[in-house]
């Protein structure tokens, strides 16, 4: 489909490499931010697109089987942590000419499904899923359609290359600071799940595990207590309301993500108590929110940022050259400690 | 281009017609959620089209002059309110084939021309422009190519539909309940605007435009004073900063909406100061975050959810009928007051 913008006869790539007196496999190479352009060469093929008003069609394109467009399914457009991995993906692709379209509001295997297939036929060269929930089948399947990336969960697969944060040592890393604090009731609010892929790979999953077995290896297997909801805000919210009711009260509530956190910080003002001096709380995924000062949110930071660069750098990498060996990256969380922990109250 | 995931035959609109005794006419209605369709006419061809496993073929359709995807270009994936409107947006299509595919992070006029651009070079069936700062000349063209709505922006257009809120009662709400507590130094941080066409139309304009009026009209013309910043948290906090620095220090701050007053809230606690017992802040949007309860901030309810439901329903509309005339939906915003504001300190 035309537009009225372009011009009466369309410019083409082979415009671009006569005007930059350069090759159109140069040309091809600057438009897909390919290894091994010089900036010279970058420079050259840019200024003769900017001259002749180059628009890449990617209706055109898609014949030849390329589309500059890379699709991006987000589970939740309001959890802040995937605005981070967005960041991230945007500034790497930032001087090629791929376009990012993002499916949103994916929350289950049928949602996942409609957005990755429509994603498929609208010929994109290249999808990045975020912590998809599909079965593991789907989504090799999906990788042998359309080169993918796979971001936020575990296991490793021949099909799709992925990137994640080593979620296990980073629920230990919460443990064993509020550990240190003083606590012994720490409870963990965790995003329900039965299924038998998403036990072993999703990373909230794999942050439950961890901190159960971080209460182990402190001793405290006894204090083990979760309260099983939704990595949401509402589940964060409802999660924190069931732990307040126990006949003990935890004295610190570890959230499985900063969005869960803000649901429990929303529950505890709401019971009347006081954050850090009644009960304290810390997060993962250290977002903005967490880092706001009126929040303070103690948080486990897993390079949101980084995540979103490696992820970018591996598709495009995958577009170029779809037989190379899958790769998988993990990335190490570090612990951000601010005001939402503090030592439990004396009692 | 086909997927593995395609049965050896395609299934067609065809088959979906005749398994379900109806006429493709029927089918077609059903698949765009036109109006005109009962409920038993829906459910027969739903029926035929799950148990056919029909998946309508984008590309095939886009041959036809139809996608079923609706772009929705987004500037700030960061902003809650626009997950408001996108809720409203997605729930109005939940029961149609259309898929949303959104294009985020608009910053600037080259920004939206490229995605704007891409989605048209997509095919895509219509798009939903969400306060875009392109030139009226530019969103006129956009809309002569593809159906298009308008969200928060201001003017009326022959070419597209849009909805907006009434910015400038919104501000006076805010001005006038901060007034009503016993506040005279109120400040205001809005978005730095130099553009005619953005000036006339852009909700943060009209806000600033608002809040002048508003403070003519309570006979507070000589305390009017603005910070110029952006609507962005990082602009929020700037903004309030420079406030704070003034040597006689506002009591009360609107910020021109709720990202805005989460910087600001984050440089207030930075300075030592207390909200409201120091200054009181107030926000514009109504988001999930104003309602946190430890943040709680007074804040004016656009309705952002029914803002998205419109614009859904109008582009639906337009794409059916391409000639009607344009509409415009302008929707009343109301103060929901929480404890952020507060009578000024006794001096």
């Amino acid at each position: 489909m035309d537009t009225p913008v372009a011009p009466s006869r369309r410019i083409t790539i082979v415009d671009v490499a006569q005007h930059a007196q350069v090759s159109t496999t140069a040309v091809s190479k600057v438009l897909r931010n390919a290894y091994g352009v010089s900036p010279k060469m970058r420079d050259r093929v840019r200024q003769a697109i900017a001259e002749l008003g180059y628009r890449p069609n990617a209706g055109a394109r898609g014949m030849r089987g390329q589309t500059y467009t890379i699709g991006v399914m987000l589970p939740n457009i309001r959890n802040p942590f995937f605005a981070e991995i967005l960041d991230g993906l945007t500034d790497h692709l930032a001087d090629t000419d791929y376009q990012v379209l993002l499916g949103p509001g994916c929350n289950g295997r049928d949602a996942e499904a409609k957005v990755t297939h429509a994603m498929i036929d609208r010929s994109m060269d290249g999808l990045i899923l975020i912590a998809p929930i599909s079965t593991r089948a789907h989504l090799d399947h999906v990788a042998a359609t359309v080169p993918t990336v796979v971001v936020g969960r575990h296991g490793r697969s021949r099909a799709y290359d992925s990137v994640a944060d080593d979620d296990f040592a980073g629920a230990a890393l919460v443990v064993d600071h509020l550990v240190e604090l003083g606590h012994t009731r720490i409870a963990h609010i965790e995003h329900h799940e039965t299924d038998r892929d998403c036990l072993a790979e999703m990373p909230n999953a794999i942050r439950a595990a961890g901190y159960q077995q971080a209460m182990r290896a402190q001793g405290l297997a006894d204090e083990i207590d979760i309260a099983s909801t939704s990595y949401s805000q509402e589940g964060g919210y409802l999660g924190t309301q069931q732990l307040l009711a126990r006949p003990v009260r935890p004295t610190a509530i570890f959230a499985g993500a900063d969005i869960v956190a803000m649901g429990a910080l929303d529950a505890i003002a709401e019971a009347g108590l006081r954050v850090p001096e009644d009960i304290s709380v810390a997060g993962y995924d250290n977002t903005t929110f967490a880092a706001f000062r009126p929040i303070s949110l103690t948080s486990v930071d897993q390079a949101g940022h980084q995540i979103g660069a490696n992820a970018a750098r591996l598709l495009l990498d995958r577009i170029a050259d779809r037989q190379r060996p899958a790769a998988q990256v993990k990335l190490s969380p570090t612990l951000v400690t601010r005001r939402t922990t503090a030592p439990p109250p004396t009692s």
